[in-house]
């Protein structure tokens, strides 16, 4: 008989910052009982996942194993931990979820989208509180990041003590969730623990972090120094930011008011589940449209640059009947997500058109992140001590700089990217297999893989643009008239100042003149021809050689 | 008869950064005469310009007025102000086109792809050296940037003088190029300063500027340190730092090698007209390969991470014979243009997954910008102490900025974007007119205006897909056969998991046998419709409205 083993494998998040989800399994080899930790998305970009909706981990081996998964636990309600579990509920096999409260709040909504009910999602409490699921007993250990009920997962199994700390900071003052307590910490890490599963996000970061507590006085000062309007942006989901933000506007005078579904729809959750007791009244937009600009705060959804969030409606124009001057302040509390500065960027030249002054985390002053930087990783490190380190949350030069951090602190640190299976149950830990993973696109209404080839041929699109062809063949294998063009995303003319279009065309009906009785018989061979002359046409002509759709219509004998 | 003036017009530089081209003009109003300062490029992306090769300024105004052209005078070598001079010699009548001898060089290589001679670049030395071009009397101020013979440019006028400072940034030691010098500036200001047309870039860093020779000791101590080979990167024309660098692997015992097209014709064109002629002896890519990697030093292009570049290709393996390993170090020696960052990140992470040590800016330690910074800009206000100051070389938000301070500092300062045609003649600068501006793509080997559609309807069918549909019309205005359907860039399947084209071709099929004789004889009225039946039924199936191309043959009558 097999001896029993510990596995863990990212199957989205270690590799990238974004889409989490960590498996963890325990049993014979093949036959292990699982969890699931997070369930995320990632966003997409015009680059790479052009007209793409959302990014998620590929599931596939999860899903081919789901009788033997347990249940999935999620650490906190931010997109890239919570965003996915609607759509992949089904595929998961209808898998148990757990989380706490405020988390499962944001979860029951995002399955309601796919008709599922409250019961899928069941309610933890914290840490000591512990949820059986199989061979697991996992706890939800309460850490300071920036959104309510955030926690790292104590993971006990019968080879030992695992655990995962989910996005963190270390917060003493953190004004929402739990603020970090290290003698909790302490407690929970003295039986030992096998593994330390570490968000890597900040290992570049080389001061200590700070709280989000040292925020207020200064957004105060900025909200009150403002002469007209002001208007604040940050993530919908920093539920502590919004905090932050409402009550420096109320310090200083103003009706809050919040703007942007998303933003309104965490806040509604926080109160209603009890998180956020103490949430400044707001006005509603109708109402805000009504009071003195000087006696206005707004804060707003898009600090990322998204061009449907209120942030860029508001650069473009009037929004839910406000509109901002010159006078008034706009506020970036965030940090641009490396690959969103041109939007952002845009939206900042925009207000500068109005006269509107844009301000932005001025070094931190303004803003502070959610993550541990390296001194805090090192304080989490010596407190778990753990027998491993295996960093996780970022992309390979995060997990690559926090296992060397790890070594130089005395302890394994090994760097598994997604789909990297590891053994955890020796001392050290093991490469086990390698899984095939990667993305799944949620496009419209429906799943692709990032590898079927959709989204490279609209980048394809993108980049040379389009040509149609299309030539009717007779019953006798004869071209019935002139073959016809189609020509989208190409300049109209070129070298030869003809229409472009014009130009194929007579290039294509010159082939056919000539093309043979053996190629005008061949569906295949004839596309092919046709293909060939339409690129070598349009690369004399302007430079480009176009993707090309041929059809071919035979009229039937 | 109408007075004289002289007026101001940017086409491009002023409200983003990249494509400098600012006209002058004197003369009575719709008769001056005219000369072009810079005329470059700036650089395409995915989300707005996908498959364009460069981006130029609409020239159009200019292009109609060609024969009041008196010269175009380049400032300096890097793309933005020299790139298009090639694209848009003939547009512009073949003006003469003026700048020192390095960046005469720099021009000429790039009109000759076009089979321009020589002759079209008129050398001129440096100030006091007057170049007279109509009303104008034009000199070459040397000035610190970080490239050889970068100048501003003293521009004489019936009105008075105007100083355009082109790039600049305030280096005593810049290691390549002349010194900024505080006395030639006060000399040159000394009569009376106009305007002073100034560089924006740096408005919001509110620190001194640093010298480029503040890099080289740091540089050193770095390449020394690092175990195996050596690799940095940077701008290619940024000749100043590509010195620093190789002299840096000199100081530190290494043979160094330039790698990348660009960078090479660069360095060669500044050592062959004579202003680099201390540049440390390199090594060719052939004979790289044979030199133990502890005693090399790579320099290479794509610090912005472009896809083709030196870079890049390391990242992705081997490139010239050389391929990157653990114990090597890779040096971003430069600063991310926002835009650029999931390039570099991506090849950062691929380096990470090679062992490779990968080494940024490190908060200046390895990189200095070569822009003045805010009180680099007071400095030059305070000593050339114009009647106004004119921003330029920014996007809005710099303008607005450096607009403010000349205010603050007790100067009228003015915001004039691209097409705002300033008449500096009175005491303050007042807007004469607002002139129809944008931009012109190189796309392939033609050029196209920004706002043809073209490059609208490539992005489209990135973010939508495409769908071409067939049908055959009769000669009895009936259909022939069964419409057809070809799909690009869309789910094979969608929510009745049939063959999506299967299902859009019988939606059109029954369309088609319902459709009345009137649809049927009128090809808008037709395609209009078939259209519309692809983007319901494709929505239906897959939740996405795809671009649609209708292709109706008729067989005549």
């Amino acid at each position: 008989m097999t001896a029993e083993r510990l596995i863990y494998l990212p199957l989205g998040g270690a590799g990238e910052i974004g889409m989490n989800a960590y498996v963890y399994g325990y049993g014979a080899p093949g036959e292990e009982r699982l969890i699931l930790v997070d369930l995320g998305v990632t966003f997409p970009d015009m680059d790479s996942t052009p007209g793409v909706d959302l990014i998620m981990a590929d599931v596939t081996w999860l899903a081919e194993r789901k009788d033997r998964l347990e249940a999935v636990f999620i650490t906190h309600a931010h997109e890239d931990h919570v965003g996915a579990v609607g759509h992949l509920y089904e595929a998961l096999g209808k898998p148990e979820l757990v989380a706490r409260a405020f988390t499962a709040n944001i979860a029951r909504g995002k399955l309601s989208e796919y008709g599922i009910g409250e019961n899928a999602v069941r309610v933890a409490s914290a840490w000591p509180e512990v949820v059986q699921a199989g061979p697991f007993k996992v706890s939800f250990l309460p850490m300071s990041h920036s959104i309510p009920e955030s926690s790292a997962l104590v993971i006990d199994t019968p080879a030992g003590r695992v655990i995962h700390t989910g996005d963190f900071k270390l917060d003493r003052t953190p004004l929402v969730g739990e603020p970090y307590d290290p003698d909790v910490w302490a407690e929970v890490s003295k039986p030992g623990v096998r593994a330390l599963v570490c968000d890597s996000t900040n290992v570049f970061s080389r001061h200590e972090g700070r709280s989000e507590a040292t925020l207020g006085d200064e957004i105060t000062k900025l909200v009150a120094s403002v002469p007209e309007m002001m208007v604040a942006t940050t993530f919908a989901s920093n539920v502590a930011r919004v905090k932050t933000l409402a009550e420096a506007g109320v310090r200083a005078g103003r009706s809050v008011c919040l703007m942007g579904r998303a933003m309104r729809r965490m806040i509604e959750a926080a109160v209603s589940t009890g998180v956020l007791a103490d949430f400044p009244s707001t006005v509603s937009p109708e109402d805000a449209a009504s009071i003195p600009r000087e006696n206005l705060m707004l804060i707003v959804t898009g600090s990322q640059g998204e061009r449907r969030a209120a942030s860029a409606q508001l650069s473009r124009g009037k929004y839910l009947g406000v509109e901002l001057k010159e006078g008034d302040t706009f506020l970036f509390s965030s940090k641009t997500i490396p690959g969103n500065e041109r939007g952002v960027i845009s939206i900042m030249n925009a207000f500068s058109e109005k006269g509107v002054d844009v301000v932005d985390d001025n070094d931190g002053l303004y803003h502070v992140s959610g993550h541990a930087n390296r001194p805090d990783l090192m304080e989490i490190h010596r407190i778990v001590d753990p027998q491993m380190v295996i960093p996780m949350h970022g992309e390979h030069r995060h997990l690559r700089e926090h296992a060397k951090l790890a070594e130089e602190l005395g302890r394994p640190g090994v760097i598994a990217v997604n789909g990297t299976m590891l053994d955890l149950t020796g001392n050290a830990p093991k490469v086990a297999e390698y899984v095939e993973t990667g993305r799944t696109y949620l496009d419209g209404s429906v799943r692709i893989g990032a590898l079927d080839g959709i989204v490279r041929d609209r980048i394809r699109m993108a980049l040379n643009g389009h040509v149609t062809v299309t030539v009717i063949i007779d019953e006798e294998d004869e071209p019935l008239g002139d073959p016809w063009c189609d020509v989208r995303g190409l300049s109209e003319t070129g070298r030869s100042n003809a229409p472009l279009q014009d130009v194929l065309e007579e290039d294509l009906s010159q082939f056919l003149g000539r093309a043979g009785a053996k190629t005008l018989r061949d569906d295949d061979k004839l596309e092919e021809a046709l293909r060939r002359v339409v690129r070598q046409g349009a690369q004399d002509e302007i430079g480009k050689k176009p993707e090309v759709t041929v059809v071919i219509s035979r009229l039937s004998a």
